[in-house]
């Protein structure tokens, strides 16, 4: 039942066109992210360990990452890019997880060279060890074999820009992926300009796509992105939680100062448009047909 | 290692003091709402099920509200108050379920009166079919045999005035309930003042504290619900994804219309205070005791 | 990924042949059923509520049975036959679970009409509600219209033998689930003798083919179903979680009174026999593959 | 409300008298290996994964493992001793885990020393990785220091004889994890008579208490483990499920040669017998009770 979102992701990495995506730790957010004009949705890791209060360090199983991505694939109509990590262990892990994120609708998985279990890449002093390059490619052969539909797109995410390793490396992992199979190539980078993006992205010498996220470096618009002519997907990696972190902080500090709701209210969506955002029609259509 | 929690919300039924409980449908909300001065935390299932995008009538599992709760539970301090709806079914339903609710650590449980499957209390026109007094009492009863320490708070909450029923059937129905053995009774209301409410407060002849939820009736402040003397704990029942609907909706209208990020990122709590909020911190302190 | 087994199963409605499904529990009861011949896997509730030391009675929530339909599809070829029980609430609750439960690899769904929470149907002295005709085949209307895939079929099971509302009431229903979509009838007796059934089968005068559950009559053989000509498919109950308890009795015994292993090992198969049925030659082969 | 299964299990490792552990993979097992006289119960991984036809290979999520002894826990009087193979990552992980693994209801956690993700330990050629020995001692005390309740006992097992390590490096490493903390020591072979093990144990100069699985060497029964002097439980780690897989085959083959039922039923329990191992006498006295 998602297939046509498969293809119209796949078709999106030729197009020429950019496509564009917004991270999401629950179906609302993914909701809204299609409502709002964004491509496709991404799955994101660092969003849903964010989101139990957890850090993004490999501490959540895999399986609630798993089911989150069935949870968003199922109100979606665009497609759902997942946010897979390492893999969750080594190819033989890969192996065995990738038809269980096909299977929860999935169009998407993106992969990371680090070691399991992983610590989040923007931080400062982070442990950020990379696997061998032959080991990684393995990790994405795996990958490729173990999708039914050959629509699936597997992204490598390469590291070694995090992990300090520097421009040569990271272009040599990137082309090592490629050969493995990877339809897509995402390149991370904390520096808080572009320049090493778009020294990575220029001397880019490889077929496949590359995937970037300008989470550090926001100066860099999709207009400017656009123009660089290999990229093919951007991904917003974490507004969606920073955005209602945010919300959240500020309601409830009013509410508490004011100790009512009154002060927050007006700038409250109402629960009426809640509902609504919930599905409300779809139920009460259902209602209408079935309840008797 | 939730019982001082049970204890510090069972005392504050009696303390004379009122007791404040933000809505949260993921741990981060519920640490922010900690973090804001909120007594504890409502594991609201109608938060929930919107943050699934999927209507408040029981069509998410019990196990979703459950592991709502665990992750919840596992990262606050202060008390937990489950929504457990319909307690998913019959008297034995609810035998089956007290305990798996009482392990995830929450330290009260909300039962309300409806049948199951249940629909939403805010929207017009919704199905508010309520079960029979008896047939709620058996599972108020069972509800409260059920609990393993006896510091779990069972609160039986009556959608009596939700139904168009009436005050003399809300308060039919909520002594029925203190007598069968609840520690404190939610009585909900959607009209948009507070009148109903306060004329249920005011005739209400019971010993057990009252709950009241103020989302319909937003002008009632803290101040005046301590001041009537008979309420024990004001839950705000939505505000949370309310807020954060809003938050989404802006930020990504404008990196729609921007194309780009540098618009948003004034407005945005850092990537760096976000892994904060994920308990870096404690993390890395196991790292430099335990990571070797 | 699961489309050929739909297909499969669909066929065999309409082959003349008889379809025989074993219970399971696990994957590895469902692949050992496989293994032996079987046509098919039946998801038990039973088997599941047993195996988690349950009663048969809605006790286990909805996600536990998805969980494991996922598991047994993930490891089988031949069609899976899920067990919804009541569809785990109104014609609402099974619109948003049948997309659920045809994701995860269900090749047809059996939905019965009692009321939820239901009780189990073959013990003495149970609970036995059905709900109103015009209710249920709303629910069978809301399954079928749910369903992705055309192939996906809807079983419509009736308990009104079971409930002890005759023949006329059973024929009655039958007729009236087929009219509302169902693509076979199961139509369930505890009479220790297969009279009942036969009685059934003859009158039956719908176009749709029976599904039969001989676990109280099991006189009735595979050869005397098929020379009855209007029944399709036979399930064999709950023989799994049967013979394993014999199993883990004997076995537990016999070491206990030994004190130690050595009597039972004989009749054990071997810790490599138990090795291979997990698959690992197939994950052999992924290491032999992608490891490096 | 598992505390007292918690004190049973820490008493019994000083107690001079054999505690005995049987294996099981879901909580029928688990109740029949109670009711059959075992001192406790095994939340083996290995059966787990037998049961879901996947590898003893760190496929399965930690969830699913979390989950098996939540539902074990919840029906057993005795203790119930956790499998959590390697801790499921590093230092960091373990510190997550354990009091998920605590709030399920296990007594102790048995960790191995085997490096993420495992391979199973007693078929031939598998990987077999260690972690270092600094890097185990971190894990330990990680667990030790995660627990809330000081009568969890965290269960050091070293697979170094299972890796070919030799006698030696088994006893350095099982010094290093009592000095670590470690309430026992598990220590594991696969040599097809007790040599080794005996070894071992005559060797042993530590104070923790020594755990064995004589599931390769079934020829040592307790009384002579019992004798040893120095071993203070016994698990049976994998009879369960190979004893339902002898009764699985034997029934299915029987049933597919009959094409019925008659063969097969005088060797199986009743469907009445399986209903009374679900609680069923609980269950009706809770309708009895709460039920109107």
């Amino acid at each position: 039942m998602h297939h046509d979102k498969h293809r119209a992701f796949r078709a999106a990495l030729s197009s020429g066109q950019l496509f564009t995506a917004m991270a999401a730790h629950n179906p609302l957010v993914a909701k809204l992210a299609e409502e709002a004009g964004f491509g496709g949705v991404w799955a994101s890791g660092f969003e849903l360990s964010a989101s139990h209060a957890v850090p993004d360090a490999s501490i959540l199983p895999m399986s609630s990452h798993l089911e989150m991505c069935r949870a968003m694939a199922a109100v979606l109509s665009v497609p759902l890019i997942a946010d897979v990590d390492t893999g969750f262990g080594n190819a033989v892990s890969v192996s065995y997880i990738v038809p269980q994120f096909e299977a929860a609708g999935a169009s998407a998985l993106v992969m990371e060279d680090k070691s399991f279990p992983k610590d989040t890449s923007l931080r400062e002093g982070g442990r950020q060890e990379l696997v061998r390059i032959e080991e990684f490619q393995g990790k994405v052969e795996a990958a490729c074999a173990a999708r039914d539909n050959r629509d699936l797109c597997v992204i490598a995410r390469t590291e070694a820009l995090i992990a300090g390793r520097g421009q040569a490396e990271a272009i040599r992992r990137a082309l090592a992926y490629e050969e493995a199979g990877a339809d897509a190539i995402l390149v991370h980078s904390k520096q808080k300009t572009p320049d090493e993006i778009l020294a990575f992205v220029a001397a880019w010498p490889g077929r496949a796509p590359l995937v970037l996220v300008p989470t550090a470096y926001p100066r860099l618009t999709e207009r400017d992105i656009a123009a660089l002519g290999k990229v093919a997907v951007v991904i917003y990696g974490n507004h969606a939680i920073r955005a209602a972190v945010a919300a959240w902080r500020s309601v409830f500090r009013q509410i508490r100062q004011d100790g009512g709701l009154l002060g927050v209210e007006p700038g409250l969506p109402t629960v009426a448009e809640i509902v609504e955002l919930q599905g409300d029609a779809h139920m009460r259509s259902i209602e209408q047909r079935f309840l008797r």
